[in-house]
């Protein structure tokens, strides 16, 4: 094995498509784009191609850097590449812009072809089962019949459990992981605490703030420092922060006195300066709805019986966003239909996050899942 | 044993005092007051004195009705009153309303004073051992040398805990319920995400809002929910509610659809309507710093140590705020200093909220704890 290399530079790519994108919610997307990134090669039988699904706040750019910007990892950038887990000298792997994202692919903050104006507010609700459907078409733009493999940590893992119920015949593997087949309640009710903190925003105007040139800051931090209490385990935030007090006592006042609080404050206010607030809101819904099992009467066993893929899901020990347990809904209801599933709970104290980081238990099993994967 | 029953209409009182409290922010408050509410007799030896503290969001209105008021109960009325666990018939029982709360005691919402204005955002920051020395001149005021018990749940439970440190010789049982020694980081991140919705929100004015004839209902608001969140359990809101859908199906909206959602919203929008924002603020501080092992380096043996009390300590199974663990730390630290301690943890289903309920081995518990007090 080589040394793990990066995929180097990476160019972001768009495509147009004019055919209309029927939509769970019952709009249309009439004409839509998609921005997307390629890794390594497709062959000549196209057999080896792996699509991977980002996250919330996740975007097309997975790997490598962009040209000009240092500190541009892709956010998956230790797994993907030349030598690493998912090596690109095997799989051509895409990454791929959701549809109401705000990174290039259409969505709130991209012109509406119909008016010229920006969507805003008016952009389709959107559902992980549209955005697996515009990632079909994207696949049949580049020749890819059916995926090697599906991959995704958190939403993606939906959206990878999603593509071998709509599409069982075009996935030969799906990784699905630190993922849930559903929202608990609680889940919901973070999500709405967040959409809540961005809908009172004063600055919000409906989701046109565009118009008037100002963003709800306050809100889209406020969602994203609940959001990162979720990501963190109480042991990963114990152990990071613990009760360290910045002045090395209590000074009573309402400016950082924990470390704890320094960091949300940092956090809410990066995200705040950079992410769309219309796509916070659009994104929660589609986790929100995500609930393939609700068609078959809240049935998972039924629900899953469409799927032909073989199957890696993965957990994590202090998850507590989606919990082990959840997973393993997931996995029973795989058993009971008798398809093929590994199952691995990864002993990690970084919560959900962990997905994202580069342990080496972790990242060996995936490396040893996408070998024996014959392309 | 009689039918349990209320302690019936009750009358709020108020004490003044005017000696100077120090405080340990540095301040002092030279002219305050305190609300609060007895139930049952004093007996002549003074010995059956029994203090409730409150929680978060609590008051001196432990139990009975206000006249005029119907559902007034109080927040512990289950709990307290003739036949109860907690029997007015046997102990005198007092509930306070702390310094900086906004039911009547001295708090940014009452005048200041030396300068005849609402003291807003003005009044000092207080702490738990702060309350206790209150409530202690209050005991003086109404010739208590020594309470026969301190009882309260959560932050009211840290109340009970420190007065068995600042006044070991003054408290004879000690009933810490659902709290901790002292927050997690997570347990600051819930508070400082909370803080952050009041401190931004623009009509909080720099905690000056009286003023300007405006509330920060919308930060009071996004605080409430996610509290809410961390008082109930993962289970309980999956047995509440689940993923139950207003109107049957998805019909893609920011209107409620899950009935979570109008849950959260309902408890924000009513407690907006009436807490004041300043005191939230506030006393999440008195949460944050509260940590008797600080000045110990850390050690909560060599901490309580103190403690002369004899202790019962009940924690919740489902309770993630203030977990079973964190009580078993505050037994371990008793038992290490040989310290009388009874441990129980129930098995309840609500989460935090437990310690409010009428859960009949928890109410059991504590009635046979104060039955086996001698007055």
């Amino acid at each position: 094995m080589i040394q793990p290399q990066s995929v180097g530079i990476v160019v972001p790519q768009k495509a147009r498509f004019a055919e209309p994108l029927p939509l769970r919610s019952g709009g249309t997307l009439n004409d839509y784009e998609l921005v997307y990134e390629t890794y390594g090669a497709l062959n000549a039988a196209c057999s080896n191609a792996v699509l991977v699904c980002h996250a919330l706040s996740g975007s097309h750019h997975v790997a490598g850097t962009h040209a000009g910007e240092p500190g541009s990892s892709g956010w998956w950038d230790n797994l993907v590449g030349p030598g690493k887990p998912l090596d690109t000298r095997k799989f051509f792997v895409i990454g791929v812009n959701n549809l109401g994202s705000c990174y290039g692919s259409s969505g709130p903050n991209t012109v509406n072809p119909a008016t010229g104006r920006l969507w805003g507010a008016d952009f389709p609700f959107v559902t992980v089962e549209d955005w697996v459907d515009a990632q079909a078409r994207l696949a049949d733009r580049l020749g890819i019949e059916r995926f090697a493999a599906v991959i995704g940590g958190s939403l993606g893992g939906m959206q990878a459990l999603s593509w071998t119920l709509q599409y069982p015949d075009r996935v030969g593997n799906a990784a699905v992981i630190a993922s849930a087949p559903k929202l608990t309640a609680q889940n919901i009710a973070f999500n709405e605490v967040s959409r809540q903190a961005i809908l009172t925003d004063p600055d919000f105007h409906g989701g046109h703030y565009y118009e008037h040139g100002v963003v709800p800051e306050r809100g889209l931090r406020l969602a994203r420092m609940i959001g990162h209490i979720t990501y963190l385990s109480d042991d990963a935030m114990a152990e990071k922060f613990g009760r360290s007090l910045r002045h090395g006592k209590t000074v009573f006042s309402y400016d950082v006195e924990f470390e704890i609080e320094s960091y949300l404050r940092y956090q809410g206010d990066k995200f705040a300066g950079f992410f769309d607030a219309n796509t916070y809101l659009l994104t929660t819904k589609a986790l929100d709805y995500f609930d393939p099992a609700f068609e078959h009467g809240g049935n998972l066993n039924a629900a899953l019986a469409r799927a032909a893929a073989s199957f890696l899901v993965v957990s994590f020990s202090t998850d507590w966003r989606f919990s082990p347990e959840r997973s393993r809904e997931i996995v029973y209801a795989l058993l009971h239909n008798r398809r093929d599933v590994s199952y691995a709970e990864i002993d990690s104290a970084a919560g959900h996050d962990s997905f994202l980081l580069d342990d080496a238990r972790y990242h060996a099993l995936l490396g040893a899942w996408f070998d024996r994967i014959e392309v």
